[in-house]
């Protein structure tokens, strides 16, 4: 029987009518014939709540204590969504991650799965039942400490069980339909996307789209895992993550040169200006920055005036690491010798990704023709092999989206405007 | 170095404040040069709303999944006091009762302790750590599944777990300073015990005196394991319930006949009136009572009146029980014949305990002559051999408490008002 593992968070397990909903939903995939496999994350804001009480009791919470609380709120979902399939029936049995055999390494709050031994899933399975499996949690592989896997935990669990299970898909539900061509609360024309490569969703991800995490989707392109992305709230059919071959497969015409285009408001930009244009100056800043654990995601150095023999190194990283990146920088002004820092928070990045424009010229030059033409100001550029990135202004970000999202023709006739509550203009 | 295991339940462990005053007293064992365990069990009204939610999901929860929901309110207690002691500059580790090597059968809900191994427990003390254990909680033997005790079960978990260690004592926090000799609220010269027997302790437990639950006392006489019954919010000395031999040691005048005066207000007395006086009635009404999992404590058999060969047959229970008692009894009427059922719950239960009463005479006829001089008539009479109970008019409690405690000499000359509020008449 083939299995399948689906995993539910956030507003699907909000409360104990969502739950009870969910509980359905999952009953009907049993009865369909497949085994079933439920990963769950915490309701609604348990884990917030949980947070709130350890900051009463402790400034700086040890991390393996924090992992030992926050694992509390997965025991509750998974416990009431396992009484609520067996109020319907059906016998479903509730398992920690430690129990689901999630073997991770000992960094808490932010543990690596190493490895994943699923017997009692299995026997569990065996003997008719759907299986709860706790998201976000594991247990360490040497000191046997319960662990989290931090930010995405849950969706790698159900990625991590379904290619350990050898499950036929890994269905991730949430609110929304799948994924989309641009965010529909910005572009109403934006079109649900039936089919996406790892890669292409790969980069959505860390540009900014929401629905999946980085680590997730890296898990599941490693493992050749596929991913259907859809509503816990409908039964249509939602955005399937495969490899780029399966794309191809399932494209019924020409395949979109771009897939979609996705937006970040979480950036700042700090720019270094007047750095004496010497080896190793931007090597002691960069360093300075990682020292401090700070990730920089775009860099951009100027062409340096000949004159000066100065140049300014701009870049850009998450908006809450900004004041310890600053005092990083500072410490280091008279060792480097620039002349001051500047730092902006009000902008955003916008990314147009594709598999095909890797064998199609000109993307470049249309992409950035649109934003002209909606008077939209290029502030940096970066690029990958299937991704164009600008940052703009912060209040430009829409109507850069929309810009892109026309000028390469992924808008539909229909405004998707039912969902997401939008105004429908 | 000695190993002490503390327990604290209920208010000390209400909210973030009392955990961070617990964790002071903890660190102050742990610096007085013991090695600390502690037991902890879920923060005020959690296990009360995870009830709720459960109740919400499912009328009949599954008891595997209700234990493993449940067990999340100790997790959640157990981790912030352990980040309470850590924030005071001490090491303390956190452990699920199945860390901590509590196994039990697979009685959902009531599992009992089968083997207690603490490995990681004593790994913990060597380096020098403070433990945090999980009360209530346990891991089936069999099926690996999580377990709960059920009621009084952390206070089992800290003597299960200090007889394992081989600890000096287990110290169980409350809010009240120990065992009374009556309830203060109802006498206020009641006194504090320095020490009791664990048989008088049982008997105490066992009619209605709150602070130990009978199981955890039990545990505690079958491996001669001290406990320290004391409050959190002081630090005097509180009652030590020890084997008979201790308290003959520690007494230093000579021992009180009578230890104390308990009373139950929770009981209902059921009249079987007119049973036909054969063989085998009594068995069939008790057989009937015995299959629908009720519990009697005292029963009391008319001689039956000669002329008509009628008996009857009064028992007390469980006030819960009532209903389900007397639907049990109604459908065996016609097999048994007798005349009617009368149903009381208005009684209340008023026992004196003491070992000394094994080698004094006339106890029992000062403890009657004592209620009657009160005008307190008595329905039913039931005794052991340190302890005489009689059941009396629930609104006659009171006055019969205070007769016996009177009658016995337990006073003290002082009146313990501050403690319980009490208005000091």
């Amino acid at each position: 029987m083939s299995i399948v593992v689906q995993k539910y968070g956030g507003s699907p397990v909000a409360d104990a009518t969502s739950i009870k909903r969910v509980a359905q939903r999952i009953v009907a995939t049993k009865k369909a014939g497949h085994d079933v496999v439920v990963v769950v994350s915490a309701m609604g804001d348990t884990t917030d709540d949980l947070m709130e009480l350890a900051n009463q009791v402790s400034p700086l919470p040890p991390g393996r204590e924090l992992d030992m609380l926050l694992t509390a709120g997965e025991r509750i979902s998974m416990a009431l969504l396992a009484m609520a399939i067996g109020n319907l029936g059906q016998d479903a049995r509730s398992f920690t991650g430690s129990q689901a055999g999630v073997i991770t390494d000992s960094e808490h709050g932010r543990a690596k799965i190493i490895d994943v031994t699923p017997g009692r899933i299995e026997a569990a399975l065996a003997e008719g039942s759907i299986a709860i499996v706790a998201g976000f949690q594991g247990v360490s592989q040497t000191s046997k400490d319960i662990t989290t896997l931090g930010r995405g935990g849950s969706d790698t669990t159900a990625v991590a069980l379904a290619t350990a299970l050898k499950a036929e898909v890994c269905e991730i539900y949430s609110d929304v339909d799948g994924i989309f061509t641009a965010d529909p609360r910005i572009v109403p024309t934006a079109r649900q996307i039936p089919r996406i490569s790892y890669e292409e969703m790969l980069e959505m991800a860390a540009n900014g789209a929401k629905i999946l995490h980085l680590r997730c989707v890296e898990y599941a392109r490693r493992n050749n895992m596929p991913i259907h992305v859809r509503s816990s709230f409908s039964t249509k059919e939602g955005t399937w993550v495969v490899d780029a071959e399966s794309v191809k497969d399932g494209a019924n015409m020409e395949q979109a040169i771009i897939s979609g285009v996705a937006h970040d408001r979480s950036e700042a930009k700090i720019t270094v200006v007047g750095v004496p244009d010497k080896v190793g100056e931007a090597a002691s800043i960069f360093r300075a920055l990682a020292q401090a654990a700070i990730n920089i995601d775009m860099v951009v150095q100027n062409v340096s005036a000949a004159a000066t023999a100065l140049t300014d190194i701009s870049f850009t990283l998450p908006r809450e690491d900004g004041q310890k990146a600053m005092t990083a920088l500072a410490r280091l002004k008279d060792d480097v010798g620039y002349e001051r820092l500047q730092f902006e928070d009000s902008v955003g990045k916008v990314s147009i990704i594709g598999a095909g424009m890797r064998s199609s010229p000109g993307i470049t030059a249309s992409y950035f023709e649109s934003l002209a033409n909606a008077g939209v100001n290029i502030e940096m550029i970066s690029t990958s092999e299937i991704r164009i990135s600008v940052i703009v202004a912060e209040n430009q970000v829409d109507a850069a989206v929309n810009a892109a999202h026309e000028a390469f023709g992924l808008g539909s006739d229909e405004v998707e405007a039912v969902v997401y509550g939008g105004t429908g203009r």
